[in-house]
């Protein structure tokens, strides 16, 4: 029975954590929302009064009868059925802890064009977006990309891949977030690469695995736009370097 | 070997909820940086060069060598062996999406009074503050608490604890998730059991375990303060219903 992925359509969003690890698998999945009838199906669990397992917002993953949400806790979950975690119980914790850093920052990332609250329109609070977008180039942005790069040259076999020696879930993950800035932040991002080489490097690396090379050139990968988590608003980018 | 908590000291913040269940389950631990040499001893881990699973921010636990961050992580990692878990695979799963669903609420908490960057202070923030916060108390703190009322209701073992029919971690997160919003937005919260009546005797029932209640008085609980996630600011707080 193949997974179930319940995620907005017409977004990459926080379901394109969870797309990449089925991509890379080749596992065989239907990202529900965008067949017929999909957007129906997802309220019906959403907004089920009998559904002990009720999930407080999409992505969400039913396997089976089973539902379970938040993107670290999919991946945490379908990690060892897709062989895209450690095998170690520590290093599970591990990868698991840096998927909720992963998580933090992506939210942080988000709150760049929505510092305000995610009920009003980006337009109502630009000024703010400015201010918190500044903020986030000049110090949180560094801050996030400086751990994981010493992770990477911390990692004890070898700087690459970000936990244990073998491929996991946080590399592919890793991978989105560079998509996303440099579709967000081209300014800001220019040269990351001489500041962040192991980055860069997984970076790279990940982008030519032919999974996932294949899936980039699908049209089930959606194009990034001003809907999603990674915006691109000139107004809030700028060279920090 | 006691567990050892790092964390800052002076606030309850993020440690807390690690701290509610190692208090809740009677467990041997050292509050790293409340002893002499702690604040030291977190910060040669967070900065240490050499450490392969450095954490990436407080707070995270030490058992023996292995490290581990993030409240959802310490845990799901801490609940089985404080028999604070449910004993399903699936359940602790779901478990664990409920508490990422808190970490989450917990980050727009503290956003209402720092919507602009934790680099900046309050102060110089106070206006977005303000229309952060009416967004959180109108329409983000009702659809949350209206999510764990359900979770409740809908709880297949009966509507006293958020998973299975036995006591866990995320009931006492929820506990303290209602402690803390009393502290901060007491007119936003007059009330509440009216509209969240399954919410407020879960956290009744928590607030008279003898453990909890012992270490409610102690010395051990520090106090709400204006330097942690739950904050009174008069300004910020107001009657929505």
């Amino acid at each position: 029975m193949p997974y179930e992925l319940y995620y907005w359509d017409g977004i990459q969003g926080r379901g394109e954590f969870v797309r990449l690890a089925l991509e890379d698998a080749g596992a065989d999945y239907i990202d529900v929302v965008r067949e017929n009838g999909g957007v129906a199906a997802m309220l019906a669990i959403l907004k089920s009064k009998t559904e002990p397992l009720v999930p407080f917002a999409p992505p969400f993953l039913k396997d089976g009868d089973f539902i379970l949400s938040h993107v670290a806790n999919i991946l945490l979950y379908l990690g060892p059925k897709l062989d895209l975690s450690p095998t170690s119980e520590k290093l599970r914790h591990f990868a698991n802890g840096l998927q909720l850093t992963i998580a933090d920052f992506v939210t942080e990332i988000h709150d760049t064009h929505h510092p305000i609250g995610v009920s009003l329109y980006y337009e109502d609070q630009r000024e703010a977006a400015k201010a918190r977008a500044k903020d986030f180039l000049e110090n949180r942005l560094p801050k996030f990309f400086g751990y994981f790069e010493r992770v990477l040259a911390q990692n004890p076999k070898g700087p690459h891949t970000m936990v244990c020696g073998t491929h996991t879930y946080v590399d592919l993950s890793i991978f989105q977030l560079i998509e996303g800035l440099q579709y967000a932040f081209p300014l800001a991002m220019t040269g990351y690469e001489a500041d962040y080489p192991l980055l860069a490097a997984l970076h790279r690396r990940i982008k030519m695995r032919p999974r996932i090379a294949r899936y980039l050139e699908s049209d089930r990968r959606q194009p990034f736009n001003e809907e999603g988590i990674f915006r691109h608003y000139p107004e809030l980018d700028r060279l920090v370097r």
